[in-house]
């Protein structure tokens, strides 16, 4: 490469469109560190997630749509708080790079910059294997931010969106699914339309931001579903001290999904495949109606799938209505 | 690894030693982000800095090892700013790392945890080359935080601790040395207290917090210097619109710097290496006794070494009294 650290930096990560200007940010890129003055009014959300290339997203990824999913991904734990985006630090580990992918990079980071309106502030460079990490920084009221640990017996569980799209498009992708050796496509060609639909789906999840932000005050407890339907709500269960039933049922699916997979394996993509970045949250029974009107608000597809309930596993009805416990095995790294 | 991600988390990650407990800290690990609430007397300090293996630290390292110093650099940035450390995330890829190296690695981040009070309040874990990403936050007083841009006509330039030590650590180490190929020790055959002197700056490097929090109202204008003395106060030469005249020969070297490594040598190290993580800072004449004071309070070893002048270029006094430039190369990773 030729340009050096520091020209990197000023030409495609100082720039207007990712150092957006915010009120809070008394200091962005450009020195040892950033300054944040967040007002006693508010506190701050903070939260990490790392890709690794030929983990999290296949060798040949475009750089607009890496960038595109690593900033996603991030939100997504803003909004599993119901914070707001406030700022983000990036640390790049590049093996290589031309101007031409850190150009694509950029352009893909600030598309979403601009469009959630979060900041770059601060990172770090470096050569190596191909991984990008991003931290970061929302603001939420005191009081206002979800939690994990306060789901009550009889709660309502609800998901944003579809399950199961996130597995599934790792896999029509080409990375080693992280859905596990079960699973399979109907047929070996995937429609050119699904194909499509998965890699967008993949490399632009929708972080529930607004969503969650309008509907807070309806919502006892809130979780990313990034690992999986079973870990995700068993870490709701185990915070809170309550079990959970689930209407398999009720599933919500994509079109694609349906097409071009079983349904025992979008089932089991849904539950254990993780890279979901829906929210999975519980609503006192009570506040049932404004929390669906607060979802058609802000255009926000939810589902019921289950219950919260005494006890502190998650169960399904059997053909024959009888609780079965599901493994709780959700998607593991290791 | 036979652990699950949570398991590992819960067991190495979310121990006392490193989830501690603090005012400022509502929530720590255990959610899908962290909620700090800085009073608003207070400004929060955001950096973040990664570390490849083989690229910042020899693929033999132990891990306790990599975790002090991965920690210790970050906290230098914090230093560089006249921040105190508040807390830290940390995204962690790892390449089939067994408990043993879990164990080790946790330590080594608790021990440095432990001495400068800085809480692990969340992250990320994923399988890959290895690569340790951490952000930190710190807390400083607003009007009390040291900028880059503030250096005038006539400070004095000040360094902390020695230089040259950062870069030729590293080729002691055996990693692909930054300092370029220049670069040689005197002898093939380092000798043993130097080789242990050499590894313990490299893998504890001193973050200068105190000296940085005691000294800050002398202090215009500072930078840690681990890009190398040219590259790091060219940025404040840059930022605050002056040049620099250095005298090389009054440049601090450590006795093992000094017994294994050329005079030349040395210099180009101080000059260019990068990595010594000692902070870079300015100071009017009329302060510099209370300034000098202050580092003494608290065991700071300091040394002046040049003076800021008018124009934009950094510039040394050759044998015969003539302002000779210096070529203007940091150490860069690309």
């Amino acid at each position: 490469m030729s340009l050096s650290e520091f020209e990197i930096i000023r030409k495609y990560f100082k720039s207007a469109e990712l150092a957006l200007k915010k009120e809070e940010i008394l200091l962005g890129i450009g020195d040892d560190a950033a300054i944040l003055d967040v007002s006693s009014d508010n506190q701050l959300v903070v939260s990490t997630d790392i890709l690794v290339e030929s983990v999290h997203f296949p060798a040949t990824a475009t750089p607009s749509k890496i960038a595109t999913r690593a900033l996603l991904v991030n939100l997504s734990d803003l909004a599993a708080m119901g914070a707001q985006p406030l700022c983000f630090t990036m640390a790049l580990v590049l093996n290589d790079s031309s101007e031409s992918w850190l150009k694509s990079f950029s352009e893909g980071l600030a598309k979403i910059a601009q469009r959630y309106k979060i900041a770059l502030v601060g990172g770090d460079l470096s050569k190596g294997p191909t991984t990008i990490a991003i931290q970061v920084h929302g603001i939420a009221k005191p009081g206002k931010v979800l939690r994990r640990n306060a789901a009550n017996i009889g709660d309502l569980i609800y998901v944003t969106g579809t399950l199961g799209d996130g597995a599934i498009s790792l896999a029509s992708l080409g990375v080693s699914p992280h859905v596990g050796d079960f699973f399979r496509f109907n047929d070996e060609q995937i429609p050119l339309d699904c194909v499509q639909y998965f890699e967008q789906a993949f490399y632009e999840p929708k972080p529930r931001l607004d969503f969650a932000k309008q509907s807070a005050e309806y919502i006892n407890s809130a979780i990313d579903i990034s690992d999986g339907l079973i870990g995700d709500l068993g870490h709701i269960c185990k915070c809170s001290g309550v079990g959970a039933i689930l209407k398999v049922e009720d599933f919500p699916y994509s079109d694609s999904a349906r097409c071009c997979v079983s349904a025992k394996n979008r089932l089991l993509a849904a539950l254990y495949g993780g890279d979901d970045y829906e929210l999975c949250v519980t609503v006192t029974k009570k506040n049932q109606q404004q929390f669906i009107a607060k979802a058609n608000e802000t255009n926000t597809k939810i589902t019921c799938i289950g219950e919260i309930i005494e006890g502190n596993l998650i169960h399904y009805l059997n053909e024959r209505g009888e609780k079965v416990r599901f493994d709780d095995k959700a998607f593991q790294h290791f």
